[in-house]
This record gives structure tokens, sequence and C-alpha cells, in this order.
């Protein structure tokens, strides 16, 4: 890579999720080392997941896989953007972006799945 | 406000902006409560600097602020997202959004104000 990348002191880096078709802003999550390279060997966005302490291949299980477009990086080399074409939705609770609320509680995302019927 | 909001360990969330006529990224900063109620008060973007410990109106001496159309939280409660009209350009280095290269360091984004001009 010939960016310098700033790893904060947990060797994380936030990485954004952002669809190439919508331009919606899909999520926030953390990578690695690790899941940047598996990204870019992959094609298929990774991360690190802080709750289950293990690299995280974004759709593995559901089948809703992020195919990265283009991988870009701010300028302190400290966030990562992650341009996307998202299959099904990125949400976790069935919305096509994690940012489905406004701060006040309004739904104002679109629901693409239901929960039930991908994870066990 | 009426979701929970996960601040971590330094009582920080990441903030994302986006522009809402490009759709554009344009950076990633981290908000504390005040920062977050003081966005909200003003309908400017106001993050904290983790670097200068402190409030940052973001724009208050270059003159390019963000206002605020709208305000959105994850699915988790630990990442916000604010919808801006960006005055000028979001990056110091001149660029419209920090995200102006790829993680080979191609420039990919455009020059929208020469920082000399800017800050002294």
């Amino acid at each position: 890579m010939s960016v310098d990348l700033a790893f904060d002191e947990n060797e994380l880096l936030p990485a954004i999720a952002q669809d190439t078709h919508s331009g919606d802003v899909l999520m926030l999550a953390y990578v690695t080392r690790e899941a940047l390279e598996r990204s870019r060997e992959t094609n298929e966005a990774h991360y690190y997941s802080r709750s289950r302490d293990e690299l995280w291949h974004k759709g593995g299980s559901s089948g809703h896989v992020q195919r990265i477009e283009e991988i870009r990086i701010d300028c302190d080399g400290d966030a990562i953007l992650y341009l996307v074409e998202q299959e099904g939705g990125a949400c976790h609770t069935g919305y096509e972006s994690c940012f489905y609320r406004t701060l006040d509680g309004e739904i104002v995302g679109d629901r693409v799945f239901d929960p039930d019927d991908v994870y066990e």
C-alpha cells in the first residue's frame, strides 16, 4: 500500500461502507490490517468484529456481501471508505443501511429483508 | 434525544459527514455529547477535536461550515451520520472530501480551495 495508515492503539481503523449505486452510507465498522488485506485480495469487504474479537467477512453467513469497487483513505490516514455494491441489506435489522433512523428516532430507511429469514 | 447513544470509553462517537447534494462522504471525525447538542442547537456541524482536546465548530475559522439537514444514528447507537450542505471544502488540504485518495495513492477527489488562502 502506498499510503501510510494510522492505525489506532488497538490496531484498528474505522471503515465506512458506502453504496456506489444509491450513494447511501451503509455502515461504520472497524478494520485491522489483516481485514484490509483480505478485502483487497478478495474484493469483498472484511472488517474486524470487536464484539466477537475476530476477522469478519461481511455477509459470510447471511450472503449479504459487499463487493468492493474502490477503497479510499482519508487525509490523515486514519479512516477508510469502502465503495461497495451491497448484496441484500447491510444492517442486521433488515434495513438497507444501519443509518435508518434520525437522532429523534424517526425511521427514514428502507427495510429490504426479514432478519428472521436470514439469521438462524 | 429519543435514541440511546453508545458513547465509547472516551465519551466519543465517530461521526460521518455526507454531502446531501453530491452524496460524497466528506470526512470522519468524533463527537462528544456536547458537540452533538451544539450541532442540534445551531444546525452547524460540531465535533470534538482529539488533537486539540476541545469542542470544534467545523468551519468556525475557515468559514467552511457544514449546515446540517439531518442527523442519523446507526442501529447500535455507536455511530452518527451528519447529512450536510458543505460550504467550501471539508478537507484542510483543499479537497472537497477528506477521502480524495484511493488506498494506492491515486488522487480521485476535486480540489476546491487553496489552503494557503484559507488558513494562516
